[in-house]
C-alpha cells in the first residue's frame, strides 16, 4: 500500500528528475547574469535562449514569441492588462468567462474599476462554456477576449478556438488571450493556427519548479509592458531572469510525454476512480462530460470540504477544494454553475498527473469511504 | 595563479553553499503549493514563513512587513508604482535622483508620461548626492521620495536617511522608498528607524539564486498591488511563491557575515587594487571617495569599455561596463556626472564580493596592463 497519494496536481506538481537536474546545473554551474557581456554571463544567457527555443518548439511558434515571466499569474496579468492598455484606443469592452482563474478574473475586475466594460460569460450547469455565447458576446467594440483552455477547478475544456472567429465575424479588432496553464502538456496547443494572440503557461504545473512561466505573444501584435527597468525579454518583462527556474521549465517541457498516450492512461485512471466512487455511493460529479481527465471535481454529499481535506491529509491523501490560490474559500466557479448548497459545501478537486496510479486511487477511495463514516455531518 | 577572476558581483553573485542546499531541499522535498491546505502544501508554506522571518530579522522588522517578489526589479516597480497609485490623491510630485537603477528610473518615467512630476536630483561630479539637494527638492505636494542606498555603477552611498526628515520639514505626506539591492548585507539597514517606508532587496546579489526578491513595506502604510489574482503575500503580490528561490534567499541571508568585518576585508582589497592601478598608470577612478568598497568604477584611458571587457573575458576576468541590465549601452549614471568622453568611453565597473581575493586582483591588473598594450586605441 502506498502511504501517500497526491491528487493536487492542478495546484502544483512534483518536479521531474530532468527539471531538478536542469535547475541544479543552472544554480551551480551557470549562475552568471544573462545580461552580462562576459563568459559567465554568456553561459547563463545560452540557457535562457535554449529554453526559449524548447518551449517555442512545443507551442510550434518562434522563439521570439516566448517571453519568460515569474509564473502563470504574472503571464495572465501581463496579457490582460498589457493588451487592454495597448488596445484601449479601439474600445473598452472585454469578453471573458465567469470561470477564469483569479489571475485573469481579478485583472479584469481591476480594469472594470478603471472604466472598462467586462462581459463574463456564465457557464452551463455542468461547467462548460457555450460557443454561441461567445459569438453573441463579441461586438465590434470588443478589444480583448480572454478565455481559458482548461478550467482549473472542473477540468472543463473551453472552446477558445472560436474566439478569433467571433472577433472576425463581429468586425472587432479584439486580441485573443488564452490561459493555458492547465492545458499545456495535456492538450495539443498551437496558438498561431488557433487564432490565439496571447497564451499563458506555467512551469510548476508540468513538473518544473516554481518561479517561471511564459507568455506567448504573436509576433504580429504588441502589448504594453507592466514592469519597467532593464532590457530583458525585449523590455516586455525587465528584471534578471530566473535562470534555474527557466532551465527547469524547458527540461520539464522536453520531458512531457506524448499527449495522446498519456491522456489515454489518465482516462483509464479516471474511469477506474469513477467506478470506485459509484461503489461508495453518494458522490456527485461536478465536472462536465467532456472535461479534461486530469481534473475531476466531485461532492461527497454530507461531508463538508474542509473536514474532508483535513481527514484525507491526515491519512496521506492530498486533494483540494477549489483552486489553491483561493485558500479554501467557497468556489466562485462552482457558484457560477448554480450548484446546490450541499454540493457546493462538499466539493473537492482530484487532479491527476502522469505519476498518478491506481494504488493511489485505491487509497483515496478507502479514505473517502472512511471519511463518510467518521465525519458524516447530519 | 587563479584562472578566473569574477568582478561582476553588482550584476550577480555566485550562490553560496547554503543557498544551493536550501534550493535543492525545496525543489526535491518541499515542492507543494504553499497555498494548498494539506500536508504537502503546509511543508512548502512553512519554508516561506521561516524565510520571511529570517529576512525580517536581518532588517529588524516584523515578518508581516516582508513581501516576496520575483526580484529587485519587481520590488522597485511595486514600490514606486504602487506608492504613486496609493498616494496620487495627495499630489503628483515625486523626488528621486539621476543615478537610480533603471527599475526605479524607468518606472518614474512611466509615471511622468501619466502626468506625474518627477524631480530627479543630479549627482555631484564624483557621483555622490547632496543632502541639501534632497531637502530643497521636497515640497508639500511631494508624495514619494525614491533614493537608492548604494549606487550600482559607482558604489556611491546616498544619504537616503534624510529623505523622511526632508518630508517632515516640508510638511509633505511623502512615502520614502529605498532601493537597497546593492546595500543589503553590506551596509547596516534598519528601515523602521531610518524613516524608510519601502525597501527593495534581492537574493541573487547576496549569493542566493535568481528568482526572488523582497519588498519591505512599513506596517503603518499601504500601497496598491500591481498584480492581481490569488491571496498570496496578503494579495499585494499574488501568484504561487517561488519556494526554491525564496528558501535560497533566506539561507543566503543567514550566511551573510558580520558587516563590519567583511567591509574591512573588502576595503583592504580595494586599497590593494588602487595601489596596483596607480602602478599601471592612466587609470582614473570614477567612484566617489566615500563609495562602498564593493563597487569601483574606473576608466582605463585610451581603451574603450567593450574591447576591454572582451579582452578580459577571453582571459578569464569578468568585469562590466555600467549595469548588467543596460547591456553595454553608455552609462546614464556616468553621463549625469558629466565625465569627459574619454572617461565615459573607457569606463569599467569592478565589483567585489566576500569571495574576492588578492590573487584575482593580481590577474585583473595583469590583464588590464596587457590590454593597455595590446588594444590601446589611438
Amino acid at each position: 500500500m502506498v502511504t501517500t497519494a497526491y491528487f493536487d496536481n492542478s495546484a502544483t506538481t512534483k518536479p521531474c528528475a530532468q527539471a531538478v537536474e536542469a535547475a541544479e546545473n543552472a544554480i551551480i554551474n551557470c549562475w552568471g547574469n544573462p545580461s552580462s557581456l562576459h563568459r559567465t554571463g554568456n553561459e547563463a544567457n545560452a540557457i535562457i535562449e535554449q529554453s526559449r527555443g524548447i518551449i517555442a518548439d512545443r507551442l510550434r511558434c518562434s522563439p521570439g514569441e516566448i517571453y519568460f515571466t515569474s509564473g502563470g499569474t504574472e503571464s495572465d496579468n501581463l496579457a490582460v492588462l498589457g493588451a487592454a492598455e495597448k488596445m484601449k484606443r479601439h474600445g473598452k469592452k472585454i469578453v471573458s468567462t465567469e470561470v477564469e482563474h483569479p489571475a485573469v478574473y481579478d485583472s479584469l475586475s481591476a480594469l472594470e474599476s478603471k472604466g472598462f466594460e467586462i462581459v463574463r460569460i456564465a457557464p452551463r450547469a455542468d461547467g462548460s462554456i457555450s460557443e454561441s455565447d461567445i459569438y453573441e458576446a463579441v461586438t465590434p467594440d470588443t478589444i480583448l477576449i480572454s478565455i481559458m483552455a482548461v478550467n482549473n477547478e472542473t477540468g472543463a475544456v473551453l472552446p477558445y478556438e472560436c474566439a478569433k472567429k467571433a472577433a472576425l465575424r463581429a468586425g472587432s479588432p479584439a486580441l485573443v488571450h488564452v490561459d493555458a496553464v492547465q492545458a499545456f502538456g495535456k492538450l495539443p496547443l498551437k496558438p498561431s493556427s488557433s487564432g490565439v494572440d496571447l497564451m499563458s503557461i506555467s512551469s510548476h504545473k508540468i513538473h518544473g519548479i516554481k518561479g517561471a512561466g511564459a507568455l506567448y505573444v504573436n509576433k504580429k501584435i504588441k502589448i504594453a509592458a507592466r514592469v519597467y527597468g532593464g532590457e530583458q525579454e525585449s523590455k516586455l518583462r525587465p528584471g534578471t531572469e530566473a535562470v534555474p527556474a527557466i532551465a527547469a521549465f524547458a527540461a520539464a517541457t522536453q520531458a512531457l510525454g506524448d499527449i495522446n498516450t498519456e491522456k489515454a492512461k489518465i482516462e483509464e485512471l479516471k474511469k477506474y476512480m469513477l467506478l470506485r466512487f459509484a461503489d461508495i455511493g453518494g458522490i456527485e460529479i461536478n465536472s462536465p462530460e467532456n472535461a479534461s481527465p486530469y481534473v475531476t471535481n466531485v461532492s461527497v454529499i454530507g461531508v463538508k470540504s474542509e473536514p474532508m481535506l483535513n481527514f484525507l491529509s491526515a491519512n496521506g491523501v492530498c486533494v483540494s477544494s477549489g483552486s489553491a490560490c483561493s485558500k479554501g474559500k467557497k468556489s466562485r466557479v462552482l457558484r457560477a454553475m448554480n450548484l446546490g448548497a450541499d454540493r457546493l459545501d462538499s466539493a473537492i478537486r482530484i487532479s491527476f498527473s502522469r505519476y498518478s496510479s491506481q494504488e493511489e486511487i485505491d487509497l483515496l477511495c478507502e479514505m473517502i469511504a472512511r471519511a463518510k463514516q467518521e465525519i458524516y455531518s447530519k
